[in-house]
């Protein structure tokens, strides 16, 4: 098929609805042009995204796509009135089964984030990130009683995404610390860890593709080596199983799925809400 | 009304099905208690999570509300028949129109992140964290010109979560400088910068929110002095208006705001595909 394009229309950031999308489109065998409108919270501008899509589809010869996540009655009504694309609305369709369900209507707030940067919740968000940050690769063990989740593996097995992940998406303090030759020879956890070991969580890697990793940073290094990758990984893991800490493989598996599965086994208090 | 509990039922890490189902709840006035399925990708688990959803219903006295983002029809099916929630079912809605729309079918594929870590687009949003760690407070003038964007603004005006986020979700490759007092008394760009302005966004901030911020970080220091937060941000925004560079005030916005407004200014080639 040819080029199709797909818009994503919202009054907000437009994320939301593009994430959604995303994992929408890609139960089809092709990848369409994205478009992303955000803040489209007038009817002008829904006017002005309207004739933006028909213009493509037009030019395209195809009927664009438009994602639209537009709390606004009005504006929705607008956008719909004069888009000629498909256009799925992402909210309507959910919300009207809610309104009967809890027997209340909804407020069409315009913008999930609206007047987030004030509230709590992202105020502890924004913290999370300082403390991921001030915790990386075992620069500080001040504080790191205060940790959520305390992440260890070898250098470059993936704690540090992981990390900032867990404390931008999810709000969690997360601190990691390296596991180095030094620990194993040792055949001893790092000091500052004992004490918190039931806040430790393991990543380990497949030794080849840590070899691969590590040589984009140093080639040719020792460090780089598979023969190296092979001893750090193997004691690792002969560590974490001594020491009764779970882990994971970080090889085969996105930042997203290694936090999802450590929020599930570390379960903390807060995400109880 | 009473607590009443709503599931987000996913194959995947449920992460999207959680973000647009608060997007959705965020339209009601109250707030009810959050949780996440992740990875139900057999009839087994579906059939085990329908029953803890039931459960939760006989407990509490009310029906709970259950998101499901299940692409396999079987395990979506299994789950539907022995849910008794209100089963609001985020995929199959959208992917009918889809494939009328398409004139092909889906492909069913479970999970929106399998195989993520292997692909090219994973590996440049890993590539673009490393580099926004790397460029961090305007650490090192290295690889400076590879930057897609270069955030500068005051300390604490909300450059390095901004810059985390770009990579992390956009996979943006996002370094952050600050502007320090030396730089206003010379009235002049740090230097790194001068030829590279066209890729530089400033971030400022309302001086008596920066005071606060800044007094959590260093209470009752200079530093964080009303009087000095003032005078910075008003220099910042002065050599700002001078270099003819673009801003914005971060103290109502929140990353995900400010991000977007970034990209849509910036807009960076390798986003437009």
């Amino acid at each position: 098929m040819t080029q199709r394009t797909v818009f994503f229309v919202s009054d907000g950031t437009g994320i939301t609805a593009e994430t959604f999308g995303n994992s929408i489109l890609a139960q089809f065998p092709f990848k369409p042009r994205h478009i992303r409108r955000p803040f489209i919270d007038s009817t002008e501008k829904a006017l002005q995204v309207a004739q933006e899509i028909n213009e493509t589809g037009v030019r395209e010869g195809q009927r664009p796509i438009a994602f639209a996540t537009l709390v606004n009655a009005e504006v929705l009504e607008v956008f719909k009135r004069h888009c000629q694309a498909r256009v799925l609305d992402m909210i309507s369709s959910f919300i009207a089964p809610l309104e009967d369900e809890f027997g209340v209507t909804s407020n069409h707030r315009v913008g999930r984030f609206s007047n987030v940067a004030q509230s709590r919740e992202y105020h502890d968000r924004i913290e999370a990130i300082n403390f991921a940050l001030a915790h990386d690769d075992g620069q500080s063990a001040r504080h790191l009683a205060e940790a959520d989740v305390i992440l260890l593996g070898v250098s470059r097995s993936g704690k540090t995404p992981t990390s900032l992940y867990l404390a931008m998406q999810h709000g969690i303090k997360a601190a990691n610390y390296p596991l180095i030759p030094e620990d194993f020879e040792r055949r001893k956890l790092p000091t500052a860890l004992v004490p918190l070991k039931r806040k430790c969580f393991g990543l380990t890697i497949d030794p080849e593709r840590l070899a691969s990793i590590r040589n984009e940073r140093r080639p040719g290094s020792k460090y780089a080596e598979l023969l190296n990758c092979r001893y750090e990984v193997n004691e690792a893991e002969a560590m974490m199983k001594r020491e009764g800490i779970a882990w994971l493989s970080s090889t085969h598996k996105s930042i997203e799925e290694i936090a999802t599965t450590i929020l599930s086994d570390i379960r903390p208090d807060r995400l109880i809400y």
